[in-house]
């Protein structure tokens, strides 16, 4: 009925931006609150951003980054080393990356990791596609930027078989011990990003 | 340039979500991860959701809540008490006093409270919509449901006296104390509500 959990189509706007990551039902109401004292500030303008972009962006065929051009503005830049290519679970990790200006080289995203437990074999990774562009002979080091736990250690140990097999000669790296076990690539720090990536050694 | 903080289209999204309450820039970028993994998922309804709640939702003249009907459905419900008003300082608190289920009556906004600091005066606030409610003469009995703070008690006297001169045989009470101070109403739990609601005195 009627005000007890505000109008519907408040509840509504509420309950979807709980789905947020970050987001709890009481940060929704309040952010919900926010955009409906104003909504020609911030609301309607979200609403046409988020659909702008869903509708401008999409996924690179080369390296999976996501962007507004495909291939997207790394696969396509020129001045980027392209010998190099550094291997990463998730966008979100490239974008780390990127960020702290570590890597001038090319990227290659898997879209996960190996995982027994839920059922995440080679064929759900973008594994085929990454042998293909290093069976084309122009990468000279592939860096495996992999998170830090088990099933991103199964994932570089698997790699490292396919990626010899299929390139007896190419150098195969992973980011050096420094990153934290069990830590995701995209909360560490600059720092500790440029130190690891430095110290990368043979896998 | 590039892919260095994501493509523009991304970044202005980001910036978007990052001014949301309890949003930050990392939990901003997570969020606009997580939307453009599956915009079919939840990015383009929660765009049209923003927009359709924006464009049918407004004020209630009456009141100042905030719902899709003009006067709202609590105005205009008819099971609710009509002698007794509850007035708070926001549409946050309404639905906070409407999920305690504790205030069977109605209510006036006034959006927002006095403020010697913010330059905030009774003319900024609807005060003279609620003395013309009460001037109505079938209202007996006005709430002050404000918080317990400096500014909140002194709009609560400012009231009174208003309240009082308009209709002197107006009771006007105030939430217990119990509601702690410095706290806004909307973040507290229902049974502090229910207690500081039951337990008011006159003011
Ligand atoms: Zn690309
Ligand atoms: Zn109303």
């Amino acid at each position: 009925m009627s005000g007890v959990r505000g109008p519907d189509q408040v509840e509504r706007l509420v309950a979807m931006l709980a789905r947020l990551p970050g987001m709890g039902r009481r940060s929704a109401r309040r952010a919900a609150l926010k955009l409906l004292q104003d909504p020609g500030g911030l609301m309607l303008p979200l609403s046409e951003q988020l659909r702008e972009t869903a509708e401008s962006v999409r996924p690179c065929r080369v390296c999976g980054n996501i962007d507004t051009q495909d291939p997207c503005r790394i696969c396509t830049d020129p001045s980027r080393e392209q010998d190099i290519l550094c291997v990463t679970e998730g966008v979100a990790d490239l974008w780390a990356l990127e960020r702290a200006h570590v890597h001038r080289g090319l990227y290659h995203i898997l879209g996960g990791v190996l995982s027994a437990l839920s059922g995440v074999g080679p064929e759900d990774l973008r594994i085929g596609a990454l042998v293909e562009r290093i069976a084309a002979g122009e990468i000279q080091e592939v860096i495996l930027a992999l998170p830090a736990t088990v099933d991103g250690a199964t994932t570089a140990h698997y790699l490292t078989d396919r990626l010899r097999a299929a390139a007896p000669h190419l150098a195969v790296t992973r980011l050096a011990q420094g990153v934290p076990m069990g830590g995701a690539l995209d909360v560490m720090d600059d720092g500790t990003l440029a130190a690891a990536l430095k110290a990368r050694r043979p896998a």
